[in-house]
């Protein structure tokens, strides 16, 4: 039902002014601000809804590059000139969509804005029934970097008990996940991250087996030699580019590597060499790139088995969060220096 | 049963001498001659054979180098001293195995030599049944080559009618059976190959749809785009290297690479870097590394699919047979320079 009382407020924006090459930068972003009626028009089957929080996910550097068939089949690019797109937690306002009324909880895609207006497609918003967890884990534990584990892990890496796991970018919004869906199911874990603090956490709070900081490692070949002395059974891979390279000679027969990202080559023109695909045959290996968009329909699945882990504390997760919705931008530009510890997002307003 | 009439004969054998860095050479490859008793010691569970065709195969060359785990792990590296192991057609003199007698034909890992002594393991040697076709047949169509296109293309690929369909190396052992398949299926059949003959062979008697020389290709990427202006959705591939490049950013959304071999890379110290890898996630590829030899369980499965295929004519196939148990060096190295049309074998003795 529509909002009796209108009102026109503020709106800030962070708008997407042109396409990126190389490392984004802070003039890539543009904050703007303009105004909006807090009422839909007569007749909308939209949903306007006040932004709480909102999500940096290292996907959205492939929607700044400049539209191309390839990429654009996995995400959409940006559309330059209106706000960056991403995902977030959001408030109903006003709604003229059955599905939605005012004050109810949804998560999915949204401008970075204070209030946006949305369109509801299949799939891209989820409503929020369950409140008595942090509303934050759904741009993150209990949201897209939460179903791509799930569905990466459990649906694409066919793991067993026993098995051998590999996890990079092992602390991030969908590593630490991995990691610990995996110690769920008996596998032996090890994840790479790039700094002592975070090679801390993977071994004290999710309970990888080891850890090794990339960044200090001579030789990644050998420090995952120095892990896995029979090989690896699954990879489940974030970043590309060498560690990819030096995985792929550590893994065992009919070792599968389920490709969720390569965020090391989303800033290159042109991405580096991988020399040791002739292993694929050797060793009879299973590569497979997956989107989360291909497993959605399995969200309400994943939620009744996620949510009771976490209310008993089998599964923890850690969160970045930055205050204000000015720090959006710093937070995205700090994922491709890997400044987050655990997923990043900034809070826009807390209700 | 043991042969009765014992006879020492001459036995000629290829050697190899040592381990192989780069492209081969005939050096690499020793004439000798020895002799052989054609009557097995009492008691023996062997089967000594008279090999009459002998095969030349890609994977071989990955046999020659330099014993390490990883090739290994899909064919065992060579012995030096002793002859070159190869499959072949062979004739039992004389058997102590109880499925073997005097007279039988059978197929699978001989030495290159003109009489072996084999032992049987699981699927190291096949009984040959039929031969109302040629028996070089066993070496290609009927033999692991046969076998490798069956598996790799409808186990591998998970084939659908109507799907394109691109493979490298097509006018090869497996490659010409592999686009013969894909056509019964009514897929769109692509292959490519490194002379104008071979690309004449594939559309002209193999029925591809089409078919380009890459050696006469600036850009492969560009060729492919010619080819198949909607993209790949099936790459059997036995190349590597800038082929596999090329393919990459060719293929569909949920596309299936099939590995079956990487020829170009074999003879190289490093493997060439391929970059394109990005657009496994883009476009969410499957990569299959296979050997045949997990799928040889397959192998009766197999000839009641393809003998009624090649009675009645629907299946055809071309060999590059050579004269003389001397020419077998010569074969092997003329596969990596792409002299050989079609399955390369030679003929030690006709019965």
């Amino acid at each position: 039902m529509a909002n009796a009382e209108a009102a026109t407020v503020t709106n800030k924006q962070i708008i997407f002014p042109d396409y990126v090459t190389g490392f984004p930068k802070e003039s890539n972003f543009k904050l703007t601000t303009t105004t909006i009626d807090l009422k839909l028009p007569e007749g909308s089957t939209s949903v306007l809804v006040k932004n709480l929080y909102l999500s940096c996910d290292p996907y959205m550097r492939i929607c700044m590059g400049k539209p191309e068939p390839l990429s654009s089949s996995l995400v959409p690019p940006y559309e330059t000139g209106v706000p960056i797109v991403g995902l977030g937690v959001s408030k109903v306002i006003d709604s003229g969509h059955p599905d939605y009324k005012k004050g109810d909880l949804l998560w999915g895609l949204v401008g970075w804005e204070e209030y946006s207006v949305i369109t509801l497609t299949l799939y891209s918003h989820f409503k929020i029934h369950h409140t008595d967890v942090p509303l934050s884990y759904y741009t993150g534990l209990l949201g897209m970097p939460g179903m791509t584990a799930y569905a990466g892990f459990y649906e694409v890496c066919s793991p067993k008990k026993g098995e051998t796991v590999f996890v990079s970018a092992a602390s991030g919004a969908v590593g630490q996940l991995v990691g610990q869906f995996a110690k769920l199911m008996g596998c032996y874990v090890v994840g790479s991250a790039g700094s002592k603090e975070k090679v801390d956490l993977l071994k004290k709070k999710f309970g990888f087996n080891d850890a090794f900081n990339y960044k200090e490692e001579k030789d990644l070949s050998a420090a995952l030699k120095r892990c896995f002395s029979e090989g690896i059974d699954i990879y489940f891979e974030n970043v590309g580019g060498k560690m990819l390279d030096a995985v792929l000679i550590n893994m065992k027969l009919h070792g599968r590597v389920a490709v969720c990202g390569m965020i090391s080559q989303y800033n290159l023109e042109d991405p580096e060499g991988v020399h040791n695909l002739p292993t694929i045959l050797y060793k009879r290996i299973q590569i497979q790139g997956f989107g989360v968009c291909d497993f959605y329909d399995k969200y309400p699945k994943f939620l009744d088995f996620v949510l009771p882990h976490i209310r008993e504390g089998r599964i923890t997760y850690v969160e970045d969060i930055a205050e204000g919705f000015e720090s959006g931008p710093s937070c995205l530009l700090g994922l491709f220096e890997g400044k987050n510890v655990g997923n990043q997002l900034f809070v826009v307003a807390r209700e």
